[in-house]
């Protein structure tokens, strides 16, 4: 097996997709760009809470940056100024991230940021929480014959509000496979935005609360019944919900 | 560092996600599986040309059973039938496929398969092309502000054609980043589609061929001359293209 990476070069950052959580979920590259790194940034997502399964964090300055929405707090320009001063002193530093850098997250401002500054930076892509949770959960996004494409929606923003950048109308004509994230508190009035437009009652869905880890859990329901469901099993953030007939019930599962 | 994994016992199916290219954009759950695996059956997509770096490929049986547009052609029903004789004789078999198992490809069916005739099959989830391709080619899916959703199509049907199970005209209403795998030859008519449903012309584009690979390619254009971007440039297979405004150009872009 080839040992190096040409990549790895001193007051660097590495914008490092940790995957859905799993500690095993992360890139083979983003494991060793954590192994070679001298300071990690972590917030709270991905692997975090099993770093030492994939790096001696004992040898390394660990930092954590996370924004909890009822808990700490570490603005994203305090983020952009640490991953600076520390690549300055040319240590190589990897900024640790849920899922993919580039999906949903601010990474892409990260990035920007370091080169503004004149520090190089690499992304490292990670599995992204939209496609491997429902998989993990035994629902494919797409299928032969049936859906050709899929739709990642950010529900952090209501339908309806001013500043959401989403068509939820145009969404349910799309005829793809639909997976919402950060949609817990929205459920509601997403899934009567999408009946609204054009979906049925009865579009099967699937919820899955904290994917890839031990505390998975799972609930089949439909469009209709969606926020009563999520509501009546206390379902809480992170989950992942798919709306469209993939997640429908088979023959094959138990 | 933690040495075992509770999945591996023996006569088990590993539906592995190989990521897009690169060997090392494997999950370390997906390299472990093939450390341990038996039998690996592989195609051209995925870490394949350069397997030897995730394990020990003399150890092993290497089973080809690739599905080339102009070249070797091995059946699904092969494939499936493949995975359970192997796994029969009590061996660990791991199906490596490009990407991520369960998008765009028939993933889920050997899955099914597996579980029909007894087989325990666990699926390993893989970085997808989709959202990796454009972000090692410095293009974000989504961004804070101005984009909140991203949709990915597969194009191997063109628009309009009767079993295309993809509404382009809704689609384009969407708002979000539209991402295209398997468009090559369909370029011009899923453009014109979306012009004509909602997107200007100006829509900033970003085709990338083989991205994760050192013949990646990038070109940047927009909606209106993506199409003949890609045939004055002779963009072959594998070839993402990005529609959106992040995929346009940036500052502090070279």
């Amino acid at each position: 097996m080839t040992a190096t990476h040409q990549y790895f070069s001193p007051g660097h950052v590495y914008l490092v997709g940790g995957g859905p959580g799993a500690w095993d979920l992360i890139t083979v590259r983003g494991m060793r760009a954590l192994q070679r790194a001298e300071v990690i940034l972590t917030d709270h997502l991905g692997p975090t809470a099993e770093l030492d399964k994939l790096c001696d964090t004992s040898a390394k300055k660990i930092i954590d940056v996370s924004k909890l929405p009822y808990g700490k707090q570490t603005t994203q320009e305090k983020i952009n100024a640490l991953l600076v001063e520390h690549a300055r002193t040319g240590a190589v530093v990897a900024r640790l991230k849920g899922g993919d850098p580039y999906v949903f997250g601010r990474g892409f401002e990260e990035y920007e940021h370091c080169l503004r500054h004149g520090i190089e930076c690499e992304v490292i892509p990670g599995v992204t929480s939209a496609v491997a949770v429902p998989g993990l959960a035994g629902i494919p996004l797409t299928q032969r014959g049936l859906v050709h494409s899929f739709h990642v929606v950010s529900a952090h923003l209501p339908p309806g509000h001013p500043r959401s950048q989403v068509d939820w109308p145009a969404l349910a004509r799309s005829g793809g496979t639909i997976v919402v994230i950060m949609g817990v508190r929205q459920a509601g009035a997403i899934a009567g935005a999408l009946i609204d437009a054009a979906l049925e009652p009865t579009t099967p869905c699937a919820i899955v609360q904290e994917g890839s880890t031990e505390k998975e859990r799972v609930f089949r329901c439909s469009l209709g019944n969606l926020a009563e469901t999520m509501s009546r099993n206390q379902v809480r953030s992170p989950a992942v919900y798919v709306i469209g007939e993939v997640a429908g019930p088979r023959g094959d599962q138990p």
